[in-house]
């Protein structure tokens, strides 16, 4: 790897595939791939990566290309790539970075894929130019991302960020993680879904499912939204809750963390855009005042890509 | 000021006195010296100082003295020592760093009295060696210092770390900030001293007073601790609410922040040692499996020189 190559491989690894992108020093994604992960084992993951990073190569003739970062929806131990637990993989200790770096003949940094967003949005998104930026995602989950002093805090045991899986209701809620009264739990999108199929199954959501086309399946937390909006009672006491616990957490970690910008992003923020901005009013009502003097709240601009990217464009930090 | 001296001056710089120190490279103190502010003026204070430092560097003839940290109780701009508000000496932006750097002829860094504080812990004392910690500290106040990648979280305007004002209590309790529901209004030593007087006058202190010698101004939270111990329902109600609001803010930190060492300190934490083991408890409960695996929970080690020793330490990172 030369000090300063044309461009990076970025890699995007979820729970169904991968997906390869050759990513210049700008953020530009010059050519990618993915491929489907239909044997999860680890040695068949990397074979898929590797078939993945094979095909966006071919697709970049002629560009220098270096080292290769890594975003994993996972978690890692420091940066050297090896995984503790990637549920959606069902992995458990899994030295990734190694194998990755075998098979591929390239140096290979893996990070968790919120920080891989995250610092996508701060080298070539919404965060450009920023020093301190704290990242809320809602996605199926909630996640987080914390920038301080213009580097990543991935935190003693690289597991920092973990703002779903704070507590809002001690001994509240189960959450996915196994635990109680996370914030997960009453705003990822994922138990948003949930907690609408509990109302429903209870008789409590009177129009919620119409609005879903009578389709369970459909219910999603955009129809939250709108049947919240029109005052359905069992959406409104999820939608604020959700609302209210997660305009809570993100003014609280302004008060704690002094950013120059919150950055909002993920499917759910995308999608329903009343609760991206009750969490910015929250923010501005709750945050302590001198911690917002100068907080800008944007949304992540780079969406699916941003993991992808910022991945790519770490592998630049060596 | 040479690359590395053998030892630099470190101030406390509180809202009724200055102290000065002659700190060597290990941080032990070789000399100190206090100056009472009789007036609080800028000049007036930058002359106690100066006063203060003069006779502790002829406590330490023959000693090689460099650069000048400064820990005040105050919000900062960024660490050129732009005092912003420093409410216990009535100032609003007032150019410390300059000020004195002009008085006393050498380099300057300032930053609040917290981070001084945590900064001493991490060089020289019950954090020693660590790269990820965070600081809580329940004095008459409560304050938080974030220390990520080993490195001192600012902020981008340098107010990060007010734990204190996390809110707890959406429109709850008036804090000393202005705001409402602050983490400091229900935990911070004064507020828990306004609280147990606020029972007492309204009848609901039962042997509250008695404990404290029938004179109101020997309410403390040492007295607290042991009325909550006596089931005293006044002293039960405020003490486990602020325990319970310092555990769980504590615990959603370490989920967020992944730190190697939570480090409890200030006075409340030292005197109300229950208080100290419930905070504990509740980042045992509270915080994220995956946050904790090596966390270790810590009291503070340097008592009230933590901050001049962390102010001196600082001035030798350039």
């Amino acid at each position: 790897m030369t000090a300063s190559p044309a461009s990076t491989l970025g890699i995007d690894l979820g729970g169904t595939y991968a997906r390869a992108a050759v990513v210049d020093a700008a953020g530009a994604i010059l050519s990618s791939a993915k491929s489907a992960l239909e044997d999860r084992s680890p040695p068949s993951v990397v074979e898929s990566v590797s078939l993945a990073v094979d095909e966006a190569l071919a697709g970049a003739p002629g560009v220098e290309v270096g080292g290769c970062g890594v975003g994993a929806a996972a978690q890692l131990r420091g940066r050297t790539g090896h995984v503790l637990v990637a549920p959606n993989l069902g992995w458990r200790e899994v030295p990734l970075g190694a194998l990755l770096s075998g098979r591929l003949q390239r140096s290979v940094v893996v990070v968790n894929d919120l920080s891989a967003a995250a610092w996508g949005e701060l080298k070539a998104g919404a965060a450009r130019g920023e020093r301190d930026v704290f990242v809320v995602f809602v996605g199926s989950g909630v996640g987080s991302a914390i920038i301080a002093n213009g580097q990543l805090v991935h935190g003693a045991t690289g597991v920092a960020g973990e703002l779903g899986h704070t507590k809002v209701v001690p001994g509240g809620r189960r959450c996915g993680c196994g635990e109680q009264g996370c914030l997960e739990a009453y705003a990822g999108g994922r138990n948003l879904i949930l907690q609408m199929n509990e109302a429903v199954a209870e008789h409590r959501g009177g129009r919620l499912l119409e609005l879903a086309g009578g389709d369970p399946s459909r219910l999603s937390p955009a129809v939250l939204e709108q049947a919240a909006k029109e005052g359905n009672p069992a959406a409104k006491e999820i939608y604020e809750r959700a609302a209210g616990y997660l305009g809570l957490a993100s003014a609280n970690m302004v008060t704690v963390l002094n950013p120059a910008l919150l950055l909002l992003g993920g499917g759910v923020l995308a999608h329903a855009p009343g609760l991206f901005r009750s969490v910015e009013e929250a923010v501005a009502q709750l945050s302590s005042w001198v911690s917002r003097q100068e907080l800008k709240v944007l949304p992540a601009a780079l969406g699916d890509e941003a993991g992808i990217i910022g991945a790519a464009l770490l592998a630049r930090e060596g």
